[in-house]
Parts: structure tokens; sequence; C-alpha cells
């Protein structure tokens, strides 16, 4: 059984015009993910924002819900938040990883477009199921990752799709989906 | 095929402490569950708010990404946000859904509570390929639809669950879930 690991990346990812931003750090990114990646069981979502001021507002949210009056009146989010780490790039997310495992996670792309060697939903789930392999998933703020970073992952995960062509999903819906696909009942 | 609708309740809802209140409309659960809803096909969302001044608020931050510059600068948006209504109370959804269908939705409760009589994803899935009769999802705000409410309805779906105890999941992360486990691909 591996252990996952989910990364949300505010920079460098793509705007609407193609080009390379800086996302900010947005309250509901926090609770959401962090509340998801608790349903699933994951080991660690880290936030990774290279501007220090977008990482210590990240850290102020988080310590109202995990000290003091937050932590009092919402344990179930105070739980949620105990598995989150703001980090400053990716390098420092591996680090980490590598601190705690052993060995470097298999890095999982997620992009809402189509690329030519993407692995099924299935197959990862087989993987994980099976598989000693730390995972890393990497999700894109904005318009998604740089075509550059997906493309050096070990592995692209297909794009989400329903019954229609549409496929425009919040990162915070795309992360759900994809957990549950992974390791729902 | 059954067509699909949608309805977020803001009122009447449990708070934390199980007492009846009403929620404030957030931005993101229209734009999260407008675009869901769009990915996934359904027929309409219903924004349910018994508060005039509330209904009006939602109106307005619709309206910005249904004309002029928001349409402009996001047509994805405007697309999500066309299937989106405001209603002031359940009656006025069903009203609305009758009017459309020529009859009454089938009433699908979704609660993180367990109730006695569920009914399985699997099964709903297959209801909605093989029979005609509308379906509507009811999601609640807050701590979750009234039990009175939900006993009330046809159907009430199965909590969802990962492979933890723990299901403290955003209204926005469960219509994902949801919508993807009984349409996605």
């Amino acid at each position: 059984m591996a252990d996952i690991y989910l990364a949300l990346i505010h920079a460098p990812v793509y705007n609407k015009n193609m080009e390379t931003v800086a996302t900010s750090i947005t309250n509901l990114d926090l609770h959401d993910i962090a509340r998801c990646s608790t349903t699933y069981g994951l080991k660690r979502y880290f936030v990774v924002h290279p501007a220090e001021a977008q990482r210590l507002l990240a850290k102020r949210i988080m310590g109202f819900w995990q000290e003091g009056y937050g932590a009092d009146y919402n344990p179930d989010r105070q739980e949620a938040f105990s598995r989150v780490k703001i980090a400053m790039n990716l390098n420092e997310v591996y680090a980490e990883i590598e601190a705690e495992q052993g060995v470097t996670p298999v890095k999982v792309a997620t992009d809402a477009r189509k690329y030519a060697n993407t692995v099924t939903y299935a197959q990862l789930r087989v993987d994980i199921e099976t598989k000693e392999a730390p995972i890393l998933l990497l999700f894109g703020t904005g318009w998604g990752l740089l075509k550059e970073d997906v493309e050096q992952m070990d592995q692209i995960l297909e794009p989400i799709y329903g019954p229609t062509d549409y496929n425009h999903l919040s990162v915070r819906s795309a992360v759900a989906i994809i957990l549950d696909r992974l390791r729902g009942h």
C-alpha cells in the first residue's frame, strides 16, 4: 500500500492567456483540500508558494483552526489541517517526502489537457493498492501546471470527463473527484 | 435517460449545534457547483435561499459573468452560469421542474449521516441511465439538511466515504464527488 501525498502548486502556473504567473493562496483551497485529504487518508497536503507573505498568510489562516478558539470550535477542521504543510517550492516537497519515506515519490501530474502518455485512474488505483513507493499527486492552480513541468513528471493522470465536452472544473472539485476515483469506496 | 437537477439549500439547514439556521450564499458555491453541473451535463442547478437580499446577491455575482466584461473575459464561466437558477424555496424548484418536464422529479437527498434506507451510487447511476423520470439531487449547506426533510424525500443517497472514518467534506467537494460517481466516465 503506497502512501499518498498531494501538492497544490501556486507558481509557476498558467493564467488564462497561457502566461506564466503565481496565483494567490485562497482560504477555501486550504479548507476543502485539507478536508478531502483527510477523508481519503492522504499522508500530507503540501501548499506550495514561492512568496513568503503568501506562505505566512496560509499559516495564519490555519493557525486559527489549529490553536485556541477555532480548534475548540471545530476539532474536525483541526484534524484536517494537522496534515497540511506549507512549502516554498517542489524541491522542498521532494526533500520532505524523501526524509519521511527514504525514497523519492512517484510524481503524478494532473491536468485538464490531454497528454499523449497518460495513466488511467484504474491503473493508478491498483498501483497504490499493490505497490510501496509513495505517490505525489501534483495539482496546479490558475489554468494549470506548465507543460514542461507536467512532461517531466513520472506519470500524467488522464483528464476528468463527465458525459460532456466541458472540463473547466475548479482545482478544489478536481482534487475531490481524483481522490475519490483513486481511493473512494 | 433521466434529466438531472441539483438544488443547494441554504435554509432550513443545521448549524454545528444542530440548530435550524439559514446560511449565506457564497461565491465559490455558485462557481464550483455551476462548473461541476456543466461538466456532468445537469439540466439545471437551483440555488435556494428564502432571503431576497441573498438571492439578489447571487444574481449580481452571476450577472458579472453572464454579461459584459466577465462574459467576454471567461465564456466558460458564462456557459456554466447559464444553467443556474435562483429560487426562494423548494416548492418553487418543484414547480419549475414540473413545468419543464410535465412530471414531478424523484427527490434524492444527500447527507453525510447514515440513514436506514439509503440508495447506493451504483443503483442510482443505473436508474439515471435506464429511466425517464427526472432526478432532483438535494444538498444542504452548513451541517446539512434537516432530518425530517431528508426523511420525506423519495430516496437518500449513502454518505461518501474514503478509506477513513472522517467524512467532513465541504458541500462543494461532496457535489463534485457525487456527480462523478453518478455520471463520471
